[in-house]
């Protein structure tokens, strides 16, 4: 882990979710230099004690024996929705892209939510609900379409179980650590989320959700999806957040309606009434609506994403070459797991487009960003 | 029963509902020219047999004997929102105001439907669409709004029950005769909607619904209301039609949603997603969208209702004065169950604001329209 990504990490740690102080921070003076600040010694402040708690290798460690992986916004991995928060306008005081994000599972999760939306809802969804839910899961999967959701009791998991049962692996974005994930009556399910899809977190190991911490998850939820679908809501509902989200956004936000005797019909009907929501009835609306909104299949390169270019295994010998300094073919071959040959190979390709260089002493060193 | 009403029955009973040329010509050279023009014994034409095989006393008889009133667009009982049907676009060809109507009922048709909604949907409802329809029905009727529908099996029949239960009388307008009421079903429906509000139909007695009657009486549904509600209706819906000639008409259209995994939410949703319906989920959003529509309690005497002005005892006596020619105070005191004394001073009365006048010999005759 290179030290760009560690400093995230323990960044990501400290920080909480959806403060965007931090983020600011990190993109003014880069990770590593906020980090260096807040552990030196001299410095006061809650934040530096914590940051000096904090021993980098022992999170790694924990997030590597629990099954996670950390990504950062130079990952091929990163969705590109979550750079559309730096820009958002705050919705109860939370706005940022996140600084890093804790992923357990086997899917490639910028692919899989770059034709997602998400589905939400009430915890205490009717019978109706439920049955909608994994209905428009199972038949958004079959179509090739991710569904997102937030593993909560009610409408996430019957979106997630209908979803499981179709073709196309689910998300899960979860407010708090993915080893200990919350509601535990939802262990099997996540287990079969990380299995076939992905469990997607902003918190590190270990963590708790709190009531700010699901706010702040719900502006993840948003972001990596072409839109957000309510399927059941009563008057005061976490998921109308997520739909405040999509909006705030420019994503699509959609709710289902049901029947009028039922509370939990109150909120979709209003935001369609009030022209927040528009109404959609089945998948083909949905897809006739978020269709047109995916990107198309060969975008341009990104100049902030010059990686993408990189086949893995360049990107996983680019990213051992340390930010500071510089390392030896001999040195860095054994910890890519590289002959030296195939190393040396790589290093040079990796030369030819700009990414590395060699020093006096033919050691490797990373090309200053701006030279790229 | 003046020459005029009598005209107007007679043509009544012979044109089709919402084919405008008679109303045209009706509107053009009076009911009593157009009338003497048909029944001309020189005349060819369907029409013009028609016309001579009606006999109208039989006709008033008819009406009379089924305790039916017929009244016309200067009665003070007909309501002023049919007057925008002279002026609306044809929907499916058919267009233009009733030339008369029939009425069976204790109530004041114009008072009933100065704050009223129409609530329409499929006569195939679900147990849903029958209790939401029901419900409404009621407590509109509690709030002091009349409920009007078409008096069809399953949503049209819940609302009209509904609002039986509740504090104003309903009003259901039928596509034939009052006498022989269609579905045959309702007939005890029929006789509790006569006996506590009012039934409505532009067919004489005896004749039957055929399917452009249903649709032309619709157009009637739209007009008398300040909006319509739809409740249920599956994507083909003679429901749908109602609400065409709702916003034809700029009033106000409705949908409740329901369930999406029923077909008859199919066509609500399509008209709310659309745009072309509002959603409402409650009595309180009907009234709080319809309510500001009422017309203001006091209204100025409008130049073409002049007899507004007048007590119902001048009323009537002023309608029995030939349309043309005179009539001494002691033929028509008898005719109106009037004693001769009170019978010249509510012609006196009728003559001071205009309405008569005396000839040379003293005999009474009506003040020709444009003089009034």
């Amino acid at each position: 882990m290179n030290d760009e990504r560690m400093a995230r990490m323990c960044l990501a740690a400290i920080s909480e979710p959806g403060h965007s102080a931090m983020g600011q921070a990190v993109s003014e003076f880069g990770a590593e230099a906020v980090w260096a600040g807040l552990i030196d010694k001299d410095r006061q402040g809650p934040l530096s004690v914590r940051a000096r708690s904090i021993v980098a290798t022992e999170l790694a460690e924990r997030t590597e024996q629990s099954n996670q992986r950390f990504v950062i916004p130079t990952d091929e991995e990163w969705p590109s929705g979550l750079a559309d928060l730096a820009g958002c306008p705050c919705v109860q005081s939370l706005t940022g892209e996140p600084i890093g994000l804790w992923l357990k599972g086997n899917g490639h999760l910028a692919a899989l939510v770059e034709q997602s939306v998400a589905i939400v809802g009430s915890r205490a969804c009717t019978s109706y609900g439920s049955h909608v839910a994994a209905d428009f899961g199972a038949e958004l999967a079959d179509a090739g379409w991710t569904v997102v959701s937030g593993g909560a009791y009610g409408i996430d998991a019957a979106a997630h179980r209908g979803s499981l049962a179709g073709r196309t692996p689910p998300v899960a974005i979860l407010a708090g650590g993915l080893d200990r994930p919350y509601p535990a009556g939802h262990h099997h399910l996540f287990e079969q989320i990380s299995q076939y899809g992905i469990l997607v977190s902003e918190l590190p190991p270990g963590e708790h959700p709190t009531r700010v911490r699901f706010l702040s998850r719900n502006r993840l939820i948003a972001a990596v999806t072409l839109g957000a679908v309510m399927v059941e809501a009563a008057i005061r509902s976490g998921a109308r957040n997520t739909l405040t989200w999509a909006g705030a956004m420019n994503r699509l936000v959609m709710a289902v309606p049901g029947p009028v005797t039922s509370a939990t019909s109150a909120t979709p009907h209003r935001l369609i009434r009030d022209a927040e929501a528009v109404l959609v009835s089945s998948v083909e609306d949905i897809i006739g609506l978020a269709g047109p909104l995916r990107p198309a299949p060969t975008r341009p390169p990104s100049p902030t994403r010059a990686t993408d270019a990189l086949s893995a295994k360049e990107l996983r010998l680019f990213e051992m070459v340390p930010a500071r300094g510089s390392i030896s073919a001999g040195e860095l071959a054994p910890r890519a797991s590289l002959g030296i040959a195939e190393c040396l190979g790589l290093l040079s390709r990796l030369a030819d487009t700009g990414f590395v260089m060699q020093d006096g002493e033919g050691a490797w060193r990373l090309v200053p960003r701006r030279e790229r």
